[in-house]
């Protein structure tokens, strides 16, 4: 049987890593979900002046800073993308594909997705929009489908899918090598509307269309309320307190994903709050 | 005239500072009162491992880097003690003895005191006990006053009683030179009670008893709601939303005042909501 963990963190951005250095001091085992580059609005950064005590930073100094600090109390970041997160009433599971994580908290730290939805994306979810391909391949046996993707870890889903998949098209929104199988066409266009009826049947881009039977947009944060079923947002964002607690029993949010301010010292300070809450819950399960 | 700032900050601590951080960057005026030693808790943290990209820092190696950071981008503290603030409508009065300072928005960032109450002192609040002996003293005209004091500054404020009242016995909760006028009695105790009948007649020390019209208790932080009259308070705390509004319209507050967890980072991130909080509500009056 798998380990299951005092708390798991999901995200790696300043909410996620405060987050482990009060679980690391409070003895506490956990896993901390994310990308080894922290997160990529922290990479992109040109200059913070407000995270106090590093005046005038860029996102990269800040980001070594960060790096070190985790590194100098052995905190390791564990590079999984978390499809879903399911309350299992004394303790949470944590789906990657075809892997499980348990654990007793969680701490949700997933940042905000800043681009809006597609013309289309929301009327069509889960009628052939949907955010994680691997999650839902099977659907799409000997059929069509458009992969979206902000980053190149959609490479590796494109590649799973185009096994399953009559068709795959792969439509980067970055740039980057495309390590993409042969049977997969890459669409270097924008995106602009998912067109169906009933369920999606075509992806109008800016050049061209594509008939298809699925679109998946894989983004760089995952809508939490797409993460966790059952979970309760207010205007867009997760609805917590302010000793960051939301509506489901054990489970914590903090940083971008809990609202505005989107601060790196703001990230960071909940993050503080999120862990020290999840502390006391488990020390309360005893 | 005196000028009337956009934001007043009261509080030289992590929230503080991190709250003027902001008004600077969004360019507002403002002016932030506190030590420029900071906080006295900052100098006694031993190790502190939880302030992110800080990875095992003391106390005082925090502190250096904040006043860098503040010194970098330009931003004074001023070394007033602020005894009481009162909402005008439009604006607040904070006032500081003889002088008053007018802002458009106040950011609350007094910390916390973590000492118990002596027995008595709260029945007896108002009636001899009191928290500012400068603003007090001429109540006790040819009067006995005991002056109880956290820090090395109440000796500038027993000097000033000694002036007008019969004898000032000075009692400090700390180790230092005590540079005090002759007239005053120096007791090295520990208070432990106040006592009177329907007002105060005496302080109990551990050694021995003063016979005292009056007993000032000179804190590291003041209590909110003795500081801001109509201020709402919260299981001791000042009570604030995940915006740091209070409710009093154009008020904030940040930091350890508004509850635990008692942590830099967590104080730092609130300092920035709370000023960003304040910009936006000094936006709207425009």
């Amino acid at each position: 049987m798998s380990e299951r963990y005092d708390i798991a963190i999901v995200g790696s951005g300043p909410a996620g890593l405060s987050a482990a250095l009060n679980a690391k001091i409070r003895k506490k085992s956990f896993i901390l979900f994310g990308s080894k580059n922290l997160s990529s609005k922290i990479q992109k950064a040109p200059k913070i002046n407000n995270y106090l005590g590093f005046p005038g930073s860029s996102g990269d100094k800040l980001g070594e800073a960060f790096i070190k600090h985790i590194e100098d109390m052995d905190i390791q970041i564990t590079e999984e993308r978390i499809n879903n997160i399911y309350s299992m009433g004394d303790y949470f599971a944590l789906m990657v594909n075809q892997k499980m994580y348990e654990a007793k908290s969680v701490i949700l730290a997933t940042g905000v997705e800043f681009s809006k939805p597609l013309v289309g994306e929301l009327e069509y979810l889960g009628k052939g929009v949907g955010y994680c391909a691997t999650c839902d391949a099977p659907l799409y046996k000997e059929k069509v489908v458009c992969i979206v993707s902000s980053n190149e870890e959609g490479e590796q889903e494109a590649n799973y899918v185009s096994e399953i998949a009559s068709k795959v098209y792969y439509i980067p929104l970055y740039k980057g090598d495309y390590k993409l199988n042969d049977n997969i066409e890459l669409v270097e266009d924008r995106p602009v509307e998912v067109q169906g009826e009933g369920k999606v049947n075509k992806l109008i881009l800016k050049d061209r269309e594509i008939l298809t039977d699925g679109v998946f947009l894989l983004k760089d944060a995952i809508s939490p309320a797409q993460l966790v079923p059952g979970l309760q947002e207010e205007e867009g964002h997760v609805k917590v307190d302010r000793l960051m607690t939301t509506n489901l029993k054990g489970l914590f949010a903090c940083g971008d994903c809990v609202g505005k301010p989107y601060q790196y010292i703001k990230a960071a300070g909940e993050g503080n709050i999120a862990s020290l809450s999840a502390v006391s819950y488990l020390d309360k399960l005893k």
